[in-house]
Order: structure tokens, then sequence, then C-alpha cells
């Protein structure tokens, strides 16, 4: 909390809360060895929306929800965005794809061939229209580029490459849009990945100015990658855009969010409140797969999660905790730390939600709706949202 | 090489070398994100046969081939059987799949529903079938089995399962039939995999007797796993049954064998030849995706690196070594094992190939051959076999 | 909790509880760059014996001691146990140390040369007569043996050596006594460590019979390791004989237990709940560094993440998770484990330790108790004990 | 090789390499478990040298010693750039030290006392003197700094204090003189590192200037982390000042580079060949511990493994490379690689020595020189040196 922080303040900043939430989560999603469909998935991103809307009915804190290209191109967004309204919810975020178009084989705006990479900065400058159709700020570049083998590509002319592609993007930005640049460590290039680390995405947006930043995705680093270090330099450069939400054991697996290390996601939300982040310019998204469990509630819950690890976050004693540290008290500040963290908030989350005229448990109020039920007598024929669609 | 090793004996052993293909490396493949089609790949089981026995063409040491049930499923398997002894090669294992149907999301032999558990056995059955069928002696076991989430399952009784999965088709392998049991640490499952390291695949074989043992895929391990140790301690339990072959600069990433590390090739096939493996017991198998790079030659070229780690492996002085070793002269021993590693193993493998009446270099000779340019003609039209089919 | 678990019931376990402290985590202990001395240290074993004391006068859960041979020798072991009685607290588990004699450079029982191996043992066997004279049931045996380079040795050839000697001890104890074989992945042999997974040790264990176990410590592994499936998996084998408590981010970092990931140590206490292992058989020991924190109070917050992390372990509630697991549920059923996690225990424990005459707050009671400032004014001249005394 | 390299280039390249051997792998090194004495090892800093000049008299390549303050401390540094001009070595990086003295605990340049940083400051100004009289231009700055437990201090204020102590230092620097600044992902502080990876040190560095770069350890990364990635981007930047050479299987390890894995130490070089970095301003410096191996020869192999990876990187068809990369020919472009990697350079590395009047076997020639003997006999009394001296 702030110094003079009370359960007041807190339950102030946590009402503010926003936590975007991603078209494709409610689509069907697997690995590369099967993807289970599920029941009443959508088919469309209109019905993506719909059941984006559900989660910030019930939650209270998931206003937006972000679009992601091709998989949500319709002919009229000023359409899709009205729609969204009407349900409740605001498009977020805009996730360009330069993953899996065939031409993609080698990559996209690091290709050797330039006829591709023309193609891929096509694509993101397409994004950047579809922003000013629907009023989106925000404009999310993930690069799957890289290489499998030692040898396959130069990697230092692919930065070059990617280089010429964010200046053009960033030139194309409108006053008040902004792209945030993602890095990740491996998947799908298994050698060398073109921008694998928070260091690359630092540095080129640094070059390119104040509207590129860094995207922080939690399941993108090396194993023992202290993530929240990296929040707090980043804050530190003015150079942290927001995170992708999700959490994992191994790699990329997309888990829900605070599923694998929810200790973790304190100390990252306790760095994003240390940090002066906890405003509308850190976006708060989630990035996840739900391949067994179902889309919604699994929106819900983690969304949940964030929430919980957030109000631990703002519950930590600073004051307590800067006289310890200063002390060199070594137990004694770790101890602030573990205070906030044990300290069950779910009682306080209740209490919020009835303040917010929400029902005090997400999950069960959801699972009472009928909404699941009704969806999957609905959502009969067509073809089901997924990663290809 | 053997103490009195000589380079005569050196390539007697290499001739009799025999690494299997697999069927699936010739159809597509691809990751989570995008499998990228390419042109000419097998629409059947008939037409992978006769791709990899290009491989044997060209290489001489790839006479077999192993099918993958159901992306191998035909009406007749002894037709198939036949067909690849007159493309020169024959049938190797049969790999069992039970990851793919919409019943087991949430596992097949470790499933909670004994429904699920029973068409899963069923399968595995089937799988042991086919192997009478096609004369094939080995049946491999690899189960995606696991829980996403901690919770999700009970860890224990998954276990409890397992072992009764194994009981009943142990029971059902003829007399000279076995099954290599596979291990992974992860991937499909992202919290808890079933059969997660080699320790667990080690338990339940030996608790099953001789004709159960354990296969290494040497993807499928934890960062910094010592897998050459793990060979060696199987081999002296008795219990190595083969491998799996690729290499991984991250998790499963199954690029080609021996791109990724060499040397920890070599190490493998050292501690293989040091301790006896080197022989028609312990199958040396392929299991990798070429998801960018051309399908038979990637396998070419895997054949290649895997017969040059042979190669070095069977060059070390095991003499000096062994002098070296009860010396406790640490320089000195390891110098022993880089010297070997550092010989330039081409061209007395180009030598072999020549008596072997092959080209020297196996590489450009199937690139001449026109074959790959054949298949993009003729293979037009039809279903290009993947994971899927 | 069991299916008729109450608070009562839980209570009266976390009553029973037994969690043993090492006695050099009294003594310095620091990294390889540097050693930092602290105030009021123990010069001898008497000292280390009347720190621990403390820990478990003010915890309640901490009623033994472990030793470390030769760090802990003492003319006379009757005596030493009877000071420890005196001092509340009885002798745990003998550990030997066979990794700093300077003969011990390339190996101790799978040294290459005969000489050093029966020395190795000798020392070992040594403890079972220590073991004898304190009237301590177990033997730790951990074994820092490995090689840093390839060909360095013969990985098999020290398998065989490790055999031979694990032969020799299992054979000397005493019909009540045990050993408990330790793993550890790296550190300090840098290429191949001797038993470097549980697998290994499982096996040897195995092999020697009942009275040999495998322990656990917890900063022993991989990066990715599922532990709590290797404490399932060793349970339903009989072979889990106890725990050397501790946290890592990275490798071995020695951190205090509940330090680095607290919902890790919560799903492996629920591991040994549910597998039967809440027993006196499952031993609870500390094995951490206290490089820079003060070591009592070190421990005392070890001792009480452990609690607390059982604590919230037995308050799951098994018929609702084994309910949702049948039914396939994956949110519920991770739900189930998650309320027990959120759920802040310290009030239940703060009850507990009144139930108990303790104070409910060790940490702070301790800091009160003058102890610490007792044993800096002292604890002066002398040498210091640390690892290497 | 350059597009118009033949043999002879190739090997005036290597004629001119410059490998900087550090003072300190001469005394004695160990883990945290035990340091093994050997015998002959230096009693000050004038033996490290006399034993730093073997391994440049009989490997032609090694012409500087880096120097390390305080183990290095001598009255007259101007009598120890004499003796080593006189032993036919120069003086290369000075190496500052701000972890072991005992006000260090917390941290030196970011500790949350500002009299520690000064004190801190101060050794490294101390430094920056010792350049001026032994003439070195170049001080390697290595921060321990860092937190073993969360919360333990602030992550961002000590972001704050380490960026004034740059300045500082880097106001301090003379014309002609850069300092190289170190990141390390862990070891000794266990939670956060305040110099944890590549990135951190570029931004430090960008915002410094030109006389600030980064210098890349081999083993200071996270598992996985694709080092000549970061070499090509620093490259890229012009940010990187050189290497610390060693390899690791596991952690810092700290073992002879090119042994863990010879065909990353290729790639790097490859890379640094590639991005024009093959110059005398990227420094090639080892650093790396023998803890078990004879000091001197292990110094010898090193640079002899250095040697040959840089051989093996000249030898790369670029021209060929390029084609096949442009020609997105993954096989081919691979295939360009390893084929220099495949190669056996120690024929022309032999030549080479010949040419330089050397004898062309390094090791041999060294063990019959007698030198071992020679100090083994002489160094007797005295104290030897090692990390703390």
């Amino acid at each position: 909390m702030t110094e003079s922080g009370t359960t007041v303040d807190i339950k102030a900043l946590l009402r503010a809360q926003h936590i975007e939430t991603p078209s494709w989560a409610y689509g069907n999603s697997g690995t590369r060895f099967k993807v289970f469909a599920q029941q009443g998935v959508p088919r469309d991103p209109y019905e993506k929306i719909a059941d984006a809307a559900q989660v910030h009915l019930f939650t209270g804190v998931a206003p937006t929800v972000a679009l992601h290209i091709p998989w949500d191109r319709v002919d009229d967004y000023a359409d899709l965005a009205r729609h969204a309204r009407e349900a409740g919810v605001g498009i977020g975020a805009i996730n360009s794809n330069v993953f899996q178009d065939d031409d993609y084989m080698l990559g996209s705006v690091t290709h050797p061939d330039a006829r591709v990479r023309r193609k891929a900065i096509g694509h993101l400058l397409e994004c950047v229209d579809i922003m000013d159709e629907t009023g989106s700020d925000t404009l999310k570049l993930w690069f799957s580029d890289g290489i499998n083998y030692p040898g396959q590509d130069d990697i230092r002319a692919r930065q070059d490459r990617l280089a010429e592609a964010l200046d053009e993007v960033y030139a194309r930005l409108g006053p008040s849009q902004r792209f945030l640049l993602e890095y990740k460590l491996f998947e799908p290039a298994f050698y060398a990945t073109d921008v694998p680390d928070w260091g690359t995405a630092y540095a080129h947006c640094l070059r390119l100015g104040p509207k590129a930043q860094v995207v922080v995705d939690t399941g993108h680093h090396a194993p023992g990658t202290n993530i929240e270090f990296i929040v707090a330099f980043l804050l530190r450069e003015g150079k942290l855009g927001g995170f992708d939400f999700n959490s994992r054991f191994y790699a990329d697996d997309d888990l829900m969010v605070g599923a694998a290390d929810p200790f973790q996601l304190f100390r990252i939300m306790y760095e994003v409140v240390r940090g002066g982040g906890y405003s509308a310019d850190v976006a708060f998204m989630l990035d996840q797969c739900h391949n067994i469990e179902p889309k919604i509630p699994g929106q819900i819950r983690s969304v949940m999660n964030v929430q919980e690890a957030t109000a631990k976050a703002l519950l930590v004693d600073r004051a307590a905790l800067a006289a310890a540290q200063s002390a060199g008290d070594v137990l004694g500040a770790n101890a602030v730390l573990m205070d906030a963290y044990n300290t069950d908030v779910r009682p306080l989350l209740a209490e919020l939600r009835e303040e917010m005229s929400l029902h005090p448990d997400p999950m069960g109020a959801y699972a009472a709706s009928g909404y699941g039920a009704k969806i999957v007598a609905e959502r009969v024929g067509g073809a089901q949202a997924g990663w290809g669609a």
C-alpha cells in the first residue's frame, strides 16, 4: 500500500484495475499433438466478444478484449466495436500475426526475401488501420521469426531487417497510438529467435522512441529468469508497456496466470506497484490457452488470480519494508513481504465485489448463470474459432 | 575402438550399423503455431515407405522404417510389409498413439474414467496385433498422459492405472516381442507427466520383466540432464532398449540429431559402445520433425550425423583412456576422448560407402537423383500425410 | 485433511510434527566467493546443539538435531547425546562427509584408486559406529563424487565401485538402522555426478533392501523437475526415506525452505500427506545455509514455513478433491487444492502454539529472549564452526 | 574466411590472435565444499606472471595476463609490469573485487548503506590508479551484488545506486581507458542479482558512453540462452567489449573453455568473425577454475581450444554461406557451417606453430620442459595463492 495506505485506498485501486482478456482464449487451442475441441466455443469474433463480456460481467475488472488479426478479421470493424460496446466491453490491443501464412516459413519481417518482408510489413500496417477503425491505441507485435539451425540465416542481417520493419510501423503510428514489442526465448524457432529476450526488445524500442515499449509475456523466459527484476528495470527506464499474463512450469505452457507460481505473480505485481506502473499505461493483458479447461471459467479464474496477487501487492507495508531494508534486516524485510503474501485476500475481494454490485463469487455466479449451457446449445454448426481461424 | 581396434574393425562395425527412420518424418510436421506444408510429401504409408527406402538407398545403414498407428493404418499390413521389402527396407518398431482421440483429453491409460482407459489399452493391444502381422518385434509406448494443473488428478492413482495397463500389454507380448517405454519431461502435459523421467520408466520396466525396456528420446530431458549417464546406467542394468534420436536447444525441439550439440551425441555413442550396447538389441531410431527443411534430405543428413558420431566413438583409444583414467590424469583422459571427437571422420565414411558400393556423398547423390523433383511432380492431389493422418 | 478431518485432528497432526534441524546450519556458511562470518556462532558441537535447542524451545516441533561427521566429531558421543537430552533435544541423523579430505579430489567411494575408496568406506562405517553411540537410527549418505570432464573417468565403473561401497555399509547397519541415499544433479562435480537423480538412488536402494531409502533434497534437481511427482512415486514404492528441505531459485542455493516457491512446498507436503508419508518414517530434515541472515532465526522461520505448508496440506478437502478429479473437473479440482493453499493458516498455528504452551510468535519470542545477544557476548575467541570445522 | 580467404590469410589472422589468461587461474580454486590445494602453485603475483608466461611461451598467442585486485596487490605495480615484460608478457585487464570484504555481505556499490558504497567505489577508483601504473587500458567490473530473499532490498533502488557508482568510475577513466561491465545470472546472490543479464549491462553502458562496454562471460547465462545471438547483437550495437571464456554444463562451472560444448564455442567465434569483432577491441580473456586439473596445462589446453574454434570459424566459406542463406536453403546453409566445424584444424595449427618457431604440440612440449616439476620443487613454504589471497 502507499505509505498512508488503508483498506479503503486499496479497494479503490483494485476497483479501478483493468485486466484485458484475449479473444483467442475463447476459441479452441492445444499443442502440436492435438487440439481438443470444446463444445460451445465461438464461431466468429462477435461470439468471442460476447464471451469476453461475460468475464467482465462477473469480475467487473475485465472491461476490454484484445483482437488478433487475421483471426478476428471482420468486414466492418466499427460494427464490431459497436457490438463490443453494447456487450459492455471495449476493444483493447490489436495483435498482429505474421506467423501463419505459408510465406512465413523462414520468417516474416526478417525473412531473407524482400517480397516476404514487404508482405509482413503490409500486414502490420493493416493492423494500425484496424486500430484507427476500432479506436484501439495499442498494437502488440510478436515475431515468431527465427531460425532452427546454426547457419540457416545470418543472425545480424535479420536484426537489420527487423529494425527496418519496426521503423516503418513506428512511423505509421498516430499521435495517441503505441506498439508493444514482445520477446520470447524460443518456439516456434528452435535455434535463434530474432527477439529472444527483453534486452533485444528494449534496444529496439529505445532507438525508436516513446511510442515503442516492451511487453513482458510471463511465459517467455529462460528457466531461472527473475521476471520481476525485468519489470522493475523496464519501469525504471520508462519502457514497460504491459504484460501478457499466463503461467508455466516448463516452457511457454500458457497455463492460467497464477496457477504455477502464485508467489512469483505476487512479486511481479509488487514491482509494478512499487515502480509506479499500476496505471493505465502498463497494460495487464491475459494471453493463455485453455487446452483442457473450459474457456470462460478459465478466464474468470485467471482474472481473479491477477486480482488476488494485486491485492496482496497493495497490502505490502512499504514503510515497514523500507525500514527493514535500509537497516539491512534480511529476515525482517522478507517477513514484511511474506506477511502480505500470506494474507488471505479473498474476503477483501468478496467485499469489494459486493460494493461493485457483483456477486462475491464470480466462478459460482457464472456457473449458476446458465450461460455455459446456453452457448453449448446454441453454437451448433459453423466452424469453431481456434488459432487458425 | 576395441583395444585391438583397427580401421578395418571400425569399418566393419559401421557397415553393420542399423539406424531406423520413422514414417512420420516424411510427412508434414510443425508447431502449435503452424504446420508448413511441403511439396511432394507422401499421401499414405506406402509413399512414406518409398521415401524411407531412399534414405537407405543412399546411406546403406537405414534398413528399416518405424510405423505409427493410426497414422500408418492400412487394411493389409502384410501387404505393406511386402511393399517395404520390395522397396528394400523392413518394418521396424510399431509406435502406438493414444494422444489424438478426443477421448484422451485428460489422459489415456491413466485417465480417471475406466472406459477411456479400456479404449486406450485396446489400441495398444491392436498395435501388438500389427506387430504380429508385420513381423515387427518392438512396440514403442509413449504416453502423453499427464495433468496441467496441480490437483487436476491424483498423481499416484495415475501410476496405479499406468501399471495396470502396462501389465496387460506386457502379458500380450509374444516370445520374441518387447516393448520400449518412453519418458518425457513435459508436453503436451504442462504440470505433471505420468512418465516424466527415466527413473519412472525404469521402475515400471523392472517390475514387468525382460521384455520391457526403456527408450531414451534425446529431446525429453530437463535442461542440464546428462543423457550419457542415463545411457551408461541403463546399459549396466540391462534396461536400455533403444534411442529416439533428435536434437534440441530448448525443449523437445525435434531438430535433426547432431544439429544442436554434436559433442553430446558423440558422448552418448561412446557410452553405448563402451557399455556393449552397440548391437541389434539397442535400437537406434530417429524421431524428429523436419518443419522447415526438406524431409528426405533431412533424414539422410540425420543418419549421417549418427554415423559420424558412431565412427568417432569407435575411434576412441580405450586402452589409452583406461590408463589415463586409472592414473587420475584428468587432462590426459579428457584428451584421449577429444582426440577421437576432433578427428574428421568424413573421409573414413566416404571410403566405407565406396566399399559398400554407395556414393561417397549421400546428400549430393540424392540431390542428383531427381527423386525429390519426381515426387513433387507426381504427388499432386490427395491429403498430405502429417501427424493427424 | 483425512476425509473426516476436523481442525482438531489437524492440530493433533501438527502437534506431532517432527522437523529436524542440522548442526551445520548454526555455523558459518557461504559461497565459493566468500564466507561471511557472523557474530555469536558456535565454536563446537555442544554450542551448535544449544542453538538447535532454542529452535525447538520456540517452535515445539524441532526435537532433534542432525550431526555431520567430521564437523561434529567429539571424543565422547554419549556425552554429546546426554548434553543434547539435557538441552531438550535428541540426536537425529548422522551425516557422513567424504568430500573434504585431500584424498577425495577425484572421488571417494567411486575414486579410481582402491586405497581412497577403502578410506572413504572406513569413514562411512565410522559413522555407523557413531550411530550406535548416539542412538541415531539414520545415516545420511551424500556423495559429491563425480567428474568434471568427459572421459575423466569411466562412468560405469564408478557405478560398480559405488555399488560395492553401498553393499558394505548396508551390511554393517544394525536391525533398527537405515541409510538414506541422497542424489544431486551437480556441484561440486560439473560434468557427471555419480548419484545425479532419484532414479539412480532408487535403483541402488532397491537392490540393497528395506534399510536403504532415498532422501529428497529439494534443491538438487534440474530446472523444471516436478519434485512432488518424485515424492509421490517414491512413497508408492516404499522408498521415500525423508527430505532435506531448503529452497532455490537457480541451483542448490540452500535458501530457507519455503522462501523461493511456497506453493511448491505445499504441493510436496500434500503428496506426503496423501501418500501416507506423514509419519516418523519419512524424516523432515532441514539442510540449508544461512549465508547472510542470522542462523537461529533463519532456522525458526524455516521450521515455521514447513509447518505452514503442512497445515495447508492437511486442510485440503480430500473428499471434494477426489470427487472433482474423478469427474474430470479440471478447474474444480484445482480450486479445491488452491482453497487450502490460499488459506491463512497463521492463526491456526498461533492457536496450536498456545495450546502447546508456546508463544504464538516464535520469531518475536526468540528475539525478545535475549539469547542472540547473549551468544554474541559470550562466544568470543575460539574458532567459529563452519563447513570446514 | 573472408570471401577471398585462403589458408595463408587464415594463418595470418590466427598468428595475430591474442588470448589473455587470468592470474587467478594459476592459484588454487574450488567450490564451496572444498578447495583442493595443488603442489607448485604460485605464492605471489610475480610467480603467477611467471606461470602465465609459460602459457605464452608454448602457445604464442597468450601475450598478456589479467590481474585481480586485491589478490594481485603489490607495492610497486611498475615493478610488476617490468617483471611481466621481462618474462615475455604484458599486463592485461585489471579486475576489481568488491565481494570479499566483510562489509560487502549485503552488497558493494548497491549496498543500502552509503558508507559501504563509498568504500566499494573507492576500490574501483584504486583499480583505475593501478591501470595508470601498469599501463592497462581495461577495467573489468563484476558486481556480485544482489539479494537472496524477496523483499530483502529494493531492486530498483539498487539500480539507482549502481548507476551512481558507474558514473563516478566512468568519469575517472583516462582517454584511452575503458571498462567492461560483466553480467551474471546468479551466484553468489540467489534471488536477484543487480546485473543479471546482458540487457542490464547494455542499458547502463549505453547511457554512459563509448568507454563502457559489455563483457560476455560464457558461463553466466540462464539455461538455453543463445550466447552467439548476444554476441552478434552487441557487436551490431558496438557494445561488445570482450569475453570471459570458460565452459559449463550446469551453472557457472568455470570449466576449461571448449570442454563442455565445443560447437557452441565455434558458433560464438563465428559471430565474432562475421561481426567484425576479430580485432584488438574485443578482448578474448579466459576466466576459469582448474579445481582438479593442473593449472598451467589447463590454461594451455584452454588457449588451444579457443584457437581451434577460431580457426574453424575463419574457415567458414562465407560466400557459400551467404548464397545458401539468401536462397532459403536451410540444409545447405547449415552444411556450410558444419563443414568448417567438422574440419580437423589441428594440422593447420601445428603448421602455424612451426612457422612461429613453436613446438607443434604445446601440451607435450610443456610437459617435457620440466617446468611443472621445477615449481613443485621450488615453491615450498609460503602461502599458496587462491581466491582469498
